[in-house]
């Protein structure tokens, strides 16, 4: 239990690299000597120290013959920063206990095998399911080389995104909002089509302090997006881009020029390629992706099998309309048994609001 | 805490007649001398004794001097039985705890009074928030004359009712439609439109064991419903109301013979007025309504602000499809302030799908 217990508070530390660290994973860890820690430390921001060096540099003695618990096994390459296992040996700690090892197939096991070899106790498997909860997104990615793709809706108790004459803000309340601004701050980048951005205008920033923007990706096959927008007007400052099919137009310069940065992505069925997209994306070190979209490009992601996760924000009101919109649209599945297949994760109240998790 | 554990116990015993009493309350009594159980007893059945004689005819030793708990004030007037004031004073019962009073404005406190006017020590409010929980459904008919209109709906978790082609059977797993039919027997009807009957040709019988059908009222403007429909074929076996602005006609007398009672409603805005149709099944002693109409009925329900109570099982899949059934149509309601606003009560997981619950 005391393992556990030291291997809980390197999940918390790691825990607060959340939204900073992608496409890397969230990493903390914990230096223990004579029952008492002495150090401790997590990855803060991608390129930056990761976590085994942070804690090392924390010791308030030597930490020769000391515990270090870490969540994720220590690397053995060089990356942006030299290997992690090479600071554990000459920092003379004498066991390690790892969460869970890395999930890239490539490495795994050999940060293990190389502290072994030079006399390192090695423990792995301690908080294993945690340690591979916090890490889901970057499991998924390392993994399949593909973001990690989340929908995010908000509808009425009756599945309506907006009144039968578009209305649509606010459906939720205060805090369900603020919620969703924590999870722009969790992901890496932002999707949603063009139909939004001419529809609601949205800004698709992080309004939270001491938060990070996600990329702003807008899907518009045919470069349809208003200079006007306040996506446009503010790409100098927040990361964005332009998924178009649209390879040279005139419109497509002038949006560089004022900060967009455009992906080419070749048409399917008439519509943007989103698994091309997505696999683009990936290329780009972009991890994982918020989708915020109208219930067009929802039903594409869910027809190219792109979502691995769902939150579904449900405010206590009711507006009926058969006209009005709903979370997702398109031509849908005719039969019955053809349905997008979800399990429930977890049911949260959010003040009046309610808020299900459902993941593939 | 000893008066609350013996409460408990009546109301569980009270729960008992669950379906079985409307549109009498629930009620259970517990008979306590020298601090054993020498009696207990509920309400069975509408007609049926009350449960402070059933309690009284269990008893193990005289009554005389013990204390009985039971969840409501106990009557005082001569209804299908004599009144329980009267047998309590008779047993020589000589305390009584009451959950809460008789919420009927008229007879409220009397039982009370008339029990304290011989001598009788009468405490009143133990468990009371409970007491009012159990029998919302009669306290909300009582008061209002209005039976207790409950919309239960099941959905995708993108808010719909079938796929697109219309295919509706089913959504939610096997447990979640056992409980509906748990629903069908707690309250004294159930309630659907002529084109759910059309669609779908449901039976809308409680199809457990020990339980009751509830009365069955198809909503049926121009008396469309197919004489050959399940609810038509077992009219004779299942009380049937067909309600209709069809005054005198053929198929109206048809139907009659075929075991359907009619109730003529008049038109409101081209439909049926539900709020006055409500009105005349409250006159009918129905209680409660569990509404399990489409998306068009739901609307006028909700319009007419007859809905107090809503259940919502939500399946894990998604269908997709702009033109796919959601719980609530009709034209909708335009501005976003304009909702219809209810409170969340609970979220409950059955097996793989979610039930919300809602109430005005």
């Amino acid at each position: 239990m005391v393992q556990e217990a030291y291997m809980k508070l390197a999940l918390e530390l790691a825990e607060k690299g959340k939204g900073f660290v992608n496409p890397n994973p969230m990493v903390g860890a914990v230096i223990v000597k004579n029952n008492s820690i002495i150090g401790s430390g997590y990855h803060q921001a991608y390129g930056q120290l990761h976590a085994e060096r942070n804690a090392l540099a924390s010791v308030t003695e030597s930490p020769a013959g000391a515990t270090m618990y870490v969540n994720l096994e220590p690397c053995c390459h060089y990356g942006k920063t030299p290997p992690c296992t090479e600071a554990i040996l000459e920092s003379g700690i004498s066991h390690v206990v790892v969460g869970t090892l890395d999930p890239n197939p490539k490495v795994s096991g050999n940060g293990v095998r190389i502290l072994e070899q030079h006399g390192v106790k090695v423990t792995v498997g301690v908080l294993e399911k945690e340690s591979r909860l916090l890490n889901k997104v970057f499991i998924h990615y390392i993994t399949t080389k593909r973001p990690f793709l989340v929908l995010k809706s908000a509808m009425t108790i009756d599945g309506k995104t907006a009144t039968s004459s578009g209305e649509s803000q606010w459906i939720t309340n205060d805090s369900s909002r603020k919620y969703v601004h924590q999870l722009r701050h969790n992901y890496s980048a932002i999707m949603t089509g063009v139909q939004t951005v001419i529809t609601d205008n949205p800004l698709l920033t992080c309004r939270l302090p001491d938060a990070k923007n996600p990329v702003r990706i807008i899907c518009d096959t045919h470069l349809r997006i208003p200079l006007s927008s306040k996506i446009v007007e503010t790409a100098h400052d927040v990361p964005t881009y332009i998924a178009t099919a649209c390879e040279e137009s005139e419109k497509g310069q002038l949006l560089r020029e004022l900060g967009c940065n455009m992906i080419y992505t070749p048409l399917k069925d008439g519509v943007l390629d989103l698994s091309e997209l997505v696999m683009q994306l990936g290329k780009m070190k972009i991890d994982s992706i918020l989708l915020e979209g109208g219930p067009t490009l929802n039903f594409s992601a869910l027809k190219d099998n792109l979502v691995d996760y769902i939150y579904l924000f449900i405010a206590p009101k009711i507006l009926g309309g058969t006209a009005a919109k709903t979370p997702v649209g398109g031509t849908g599945v005719e039969r019955l048994n053809d349905y997008f297949s979800f399990r429930f994760v977890n049911a949260t109240t959010i003040d009046s609001d309610i808020l299900l998790e459902y993941e593939k």
